[in-house]
């Protein structure tokens, strides 16, 4: 709590609107208090950071349904910002609409395509409402309350609802409930040393990197030994093909340690000799 | 092309409106002369299959930018129809309007917000567009076309555009040409016998498969080696959580080499020693 506090009224960029799901991790990791700078683009989140505009950025990694953000591992490799933390958000989606309207008078439901199509069973289950695509989840609750419209809802997150003074008709209407997205917390390099020497007892470690091999048979084999030979586990390990460079790869990899352990620094050595190039993102408490 | 011509006149399911990327997919597949069949989920695509109520399907399963299609490789280990194509395809962003309407008359331009959000610096500088988020990239040209509309534009893909009989009026608006989507073709389990007999030559196959390990240390490692030992080559390798049960994976993995080619079967024989589950999702000649 304590820690929280003096890290409160800090700016951290996220991508996105007011209420966005990005701006429920960057509370969850940071508290309730910090201030926000919403963006456009995710490029503009990195580019805050680095002009020290902000002093935190969140984003979004991976989703349990769609996958590796593959745009902000091209950005980690592009920006010097480490990870400084992690946390996973599950993806609810709420039925909200402006104070006064009741489900009954909604006939049109305004979100993100995405978030529409995730909320199939809902709408299966009442065909009287039609959906209307709109550019944001957390925008459309904006929208209908700027509109202040009598016959409209909007699918979006609780802390969208909160931020736009409107009211939760119904929650959790999403068809799937094992919808989760991991955030990363990043900071600037200067920043960074204090992160590592604050460890919350109890909590592992994990470091994330990203790699590529040489072009020879059983390299990813023998990268992986790096970490195998000194009983390091692994958390995620993906491909990702370099586009015009056949039979060449970007690894993404999460193992559990720290980068300033012995044992992670031997592998850290030995997976240089091995890999053609390697990017440590950052280490960082576990996460929920 | 006799065997394309052989393969006409079947029909062929994929998500989305005619004219989506995924109906490019399936024609760069099977030719120009399928008929297809539309869907709204991807679940409904399989379904489609397994019901014998189409002769193939065609489902994206990653990109460039975001990533493995997670909910398809859910789909792919629920029913039982093997992959026997792959290819990619570049997502290619138009400008598309009705016929009569030039690019000064537009003020809207409808699309799917990823695809808005794919040509901000074609918005950028055409300032005098609107951004209006649609349902779906093809949907949108649908709209525009049906509703006979003389000031707005639609993005989408050139099948879209030939699909409503629109016009193309701005080519590759997108801001990021890296940006592709592979897709597989299924098909019923009895149907691909007679694919594996069939061999292009000098064109290496694939093979590809979704694996769990034993919740012990260095238990990918040891699945590695049913590969190296062998000197197979990955093309793939894709860790993912499982939920509810920390420290263990299933892992996407996809191999140069034909599931009954000797050196294969003896690296699948090895490796369903080595994991807890083993699902071989199909061998297919490499694509494009």
């Amino acid at each position: 709590m304590n820690a929280k506090r003096r890290r409160s009224r800090q700016l951290v960029a996220f991508q996105g609107e007011l209420g966005a799901f990005s701006e429920e991790a960057a509370r969850k990791l940071l508290g309730k208090s910090i201030e926000v700078l919403p963006c456009q683009r995710f490029e503009d989140v990195f580019r805050a950071l680095a002009q020290n505009k902000v002093q935190a950025a969140v984003i979004p990694i991976e989703n349990t349904l769609h996958g590796s953000v593959h745009e902000n591992y091209d950005h980690l490799l592009h920006f010097d910002l480490p990870i400084v933390a992690e946390t996973s958000v599950r993806i609810v989606h709420n039925l909200i609409a402006p104070p006064g309207v009741t489900f009954r008078k909604i006939q049109r439901v305004f979100s993100h395509p995405v978030a529409l199509n995730q909320c199939l069973d809902f709408f299966a289950r009442n065909p009287q409402f039609e959906k209307v695509p709109f550019y944001d989840t957390a925008g459309s609750v904006k929208m209908v309350m700027s509109e202040g419209l009598q016959d409209a809802g909007a699918i979006a997150s609780s802390v969208a609802a909160g931020t736009y003074g409107a009211t939760i008709l119904r929650r959790s209407i999403e068809d799937d409930r094992q919808n989760f997205t991991r955030f990363f917390l990043l900071r600037r390099p200067q920043d960074v040393r204090r992160n590592l020497k604050r460890t919350r007892k109890g909590v592992p470690w994990k470091t994330s990197l990203v790699f590529s091999t040489k072009n020879v048979p059983g390299a990813l084999f023998r990268s992986l030994s790096a970490f195998t030979l000194r009983d390091l586990n692994l958390a995620k390990i993906e491909s990702r093909p370099l586009r015009g460079k056949p039979w060449e790869y970007l690894f993404y990899l999460d193992f559990f340690g720290r980068e300033d352990e012995p044992a992670c620094r031997n592998a850290l050595g030995h997976l240089r000799e091995l890999a053609d190039t390697l990017r440590v993102l950052g280490s960082y408490p576990r996460g929920d």
